[in-house]
């Protein structure tokens, strides 16, 4: 027996979980689990995520997709089969602030972030130690503002990675990264989106007197941290709150919001469209 | 064009979803939203809940449940069809704290809790107004601990209502009167069950100094608020507050938690199971 | 016995607490409490509030304050005592949603928000039923953003009141209006600030895809949706909220951001300082 | 200049603030904030924290507190003046879950929980690593229920630490420990208490179908998880939700509400009184 994991996105129809579903069964699978999202009936788009298991002589996921093809183009849908076994490969991103990176290997050890790691990539030589602790090759690229060593840092994650993590990673990355790289780039961002984008946002939450911070996480796209959101937690601040306070409070809230996107997205069940995420 | 929704739950087995989805396909059926959920693969329960259209010359309610009985003859499942535009008919019982009253009426009045409320009984007079205000019938019955005129409620609400709610009604109903009435009945508790059963919740949160206090919803069955809870509503309170605000505080979660399980319960949404819920 | 407020403010310096602790001993009085808070010891603005009561012959309001001017001098202090028995008169200004002014009559004829209450404005002239019922005078004047009427609702408001809250009233006043009236305007805003500012900030939420939505009551001053914040409320939303269900999960987090805001400023533990609040 | 926090705490009796402030006046002092509330005016119990500088020549901790007696005697008060420089020296218990450990440690690190840790110590030895990587002596003591080994640990943290802090040691301590350690000890409990005592407290609200679960942490007294309670953090959860994710989001909220409990209790910010708790 074998776990699989069907994304599916297509215009909503008539037909279409019963099309899905019957394809399963006649392929001798279980459903385990079905979710399905219209965001409007017929004149909408349809998302659907299906968790189940082949038995007896289990096929690939080639060989899957190509029987499902034919299903998938009456529908016109963007879909993918993924096989649950095979961990996708998370390269980091990380500069001086190590709470969001020792949040993310803790959950890989223990199990609840079911990734490979192959490397850490980060422009704080001092979290070596910490690398090396969980046996993950560490680079140290002294990048900045002024070199941002964008060509050096796409060679080493282009083809040993599915997907980057920024845990707080402190440069913004130019197009030529992004397009470059050509998979998922997951940000955190330390504020509460789209109030306070860029620099500073807990000093901006300070000046402007909120009684509520939060933390993001979000898809990178080209423009400054205004790529889809994932994930957002939130705590109660008082005017006795000073940037200290915030950044302590931040930093749980950051770590929170990080992991619930991993987690969700190494399972596929977070689904982008447009600006927005579904998340089953 | 008739809006339906079709509730289901069985022991877990392979092809439930392609054969539900199918049958409503060839019903000429368009499936709105399914959510299905399992307590363990294979070993576990199935519950399921799918929202559909009808086209053409439409299908009464009867006739889809006689349709539907071989499908779920395969499964043993159990399973009922609502027609959407049928509203169940609710009935109110409540003493002297009316906020949840208010807070169904005024939900009621605008069309966010889709019921027919045929009645309020109370064993507080002064709700008569606006009861009177909103046009529904108010039965004044004074009923106490020593007479709990179940008998006398009874005969009113068992034809006239589908469900009842306990809007903080303050006597606990007899086993007689649990099933003779032979329906749903939600109650709304002013605590955090389990913690606080019984009477004085928010007397007994302050005795025991949480930090946290909270408010249940929950079906009623014959242990004193033990039933399956729909849903939880909870509030941070500190050394500062005493009854008072406790009760303040209090009244919000209450109004949050009753609503949101009515409106989900109306829909379809609220599935019991043992001495729990499925909400989807 | 006579229960007073002192609210008081200066730049931060030796011996403030001493000083005016000290003169409400001499002068007979009783702390019941004290709150006191410094943005930066020494370099920073002190604020302090003292709830004190007067035993014996007591003295009135402004004897207290004759008496006290000698110690507010030293520090150059600004400062104010109010009786606790004497309510504020709070004018109410709301246009079509209905259920911030549902909220706040309710606490009010629950006496938890201690205050009186001489008139409701209103664009719309639904809400004279509910006035009625209340007994607060109600004035229909049919504002809009071509005829804002201000001049009119000034008239009415002016003398008779010593506060304005919009209770989701759609205008925005302009600076002579703010001007004109010269004392505190309370607003709630159905967003969370400091995003989505102005019209419709549910369908800006929407737009956007965030996953927590807000609601903040704040100071109103010249710039739109940005005076002094002293209340937020928030609440998780998915992919699955559209529009509706926005403005209903708002608008239980709009009663209780626009509630707790009134109870605090009625208390007198809601002070202004630049464009942030201290909440004691 | 030297900060001291004054702890302080009697029947609630006339000019308390007064005395006490003028007392800090007079002594050359400069009060940084002071907090104060009483459980009831007059009849009930006053509590205060008062944080302040000492300029010039500074007294210590005991010249103070011999100086300040005759104050704390007219009020037949208890009280306590803390130098804030000098460090806590705070022991660690911890079984086979290392989370709340590694919070700890990373907070301590971070020098955001201001202590000494002289010894961790363990019945699972698998914690020495984190251990020494942080440089913290190690004791691995494999106690168990049939032999708790309690004079042995008892001979380790009596001279060595001012409190303990169980960070999820799995064993509950006896009269006999509870007594001859005479300091406090906090304890983090991973169930929303007074629900869900003793062991597996996650499954016992699983079974009990809540749809809010908790974390508690609290003072250990000689009752199973009955001590004063110092802080809960709340999440919600769903039917979906298997013994697996609450324990992950379990995770979560014992780090938040041991670490928070642990900050204030180190500021100073916690007092006991009775069965609970005041935090300023």
């Amino acid at each position: 027996m074998k776990k699989f994991v069907l994304v599916f996105q297509c215009r909503d129809q008539k037909g279409i979980v019963a099309k899905v579903s019957d394809f399963i069964f006649k392929n001798n699978g279980n459903i385990i689990s079905l979710d399905q999202y219209s965001t409007h009936f017929k004149l909408g788009h349809l998302f659907m995520r299906v968790e189940f298991l082949l038995e007896g002589r289990s096929h690939g996921r080639e060989e899957l997709e190509k029987r499902f093809s034919g299903v998938a183009s009456i529908f016109k849908a963007d879909f993918r089969f993924y096989e649950a076994d095979v961990k996708p490969r998370m390269g980091i991103l990380v500069s001086r602030p190590g709470h969001c990176l020792s949040e993310i290997l803790y959950l890989w050890k223990n199990k609840e972030l079911d990734v490979e790691i192959p490397l850490i990539i980060s422009n704080h030589a001092g979290h070596r130690g910490l690398a090396r602790q969980y046996g993950v090759p560490f680079y140290f690229i002294p990048s900045d503002k002024k070199d941002r060593r964008e060509k050096e840092i796409l060679r080493l994650v282009k083809g040993s990675t599915d997907f980057l993590v920024l845990a707080r990673y402190m440069l913004v990355f130019s197009k030529f990264f992004i397009k470059g790289y050509g998979k998922d780039i997951i940000n955190i961002h330390h504020g509460f989106l789209p109030s306070f984008k860029g620099a500073n946002p807990y000093q901006q939450a300070l000046n402007s007197g909120v009684k509520v911070i939060g933390a993001t996480s979000h898809f990178v796209n080209e423009k400054l941290d205004a790529g889809p959101i994932i994930t957002q937690e939130v705590s109660r601040v008082s005017h006795k709150d000073l940037l200290g306070s915030l950044l302590l409070k931040g930093r749980n809230l950051e770590n929170r919001a990080l992991a619930d996107a991993l987690v969700a997205y190494v399972q596929h069940r977070v689904i982008r469209f447009k600006n927005k995420t579904v998340i089953f």
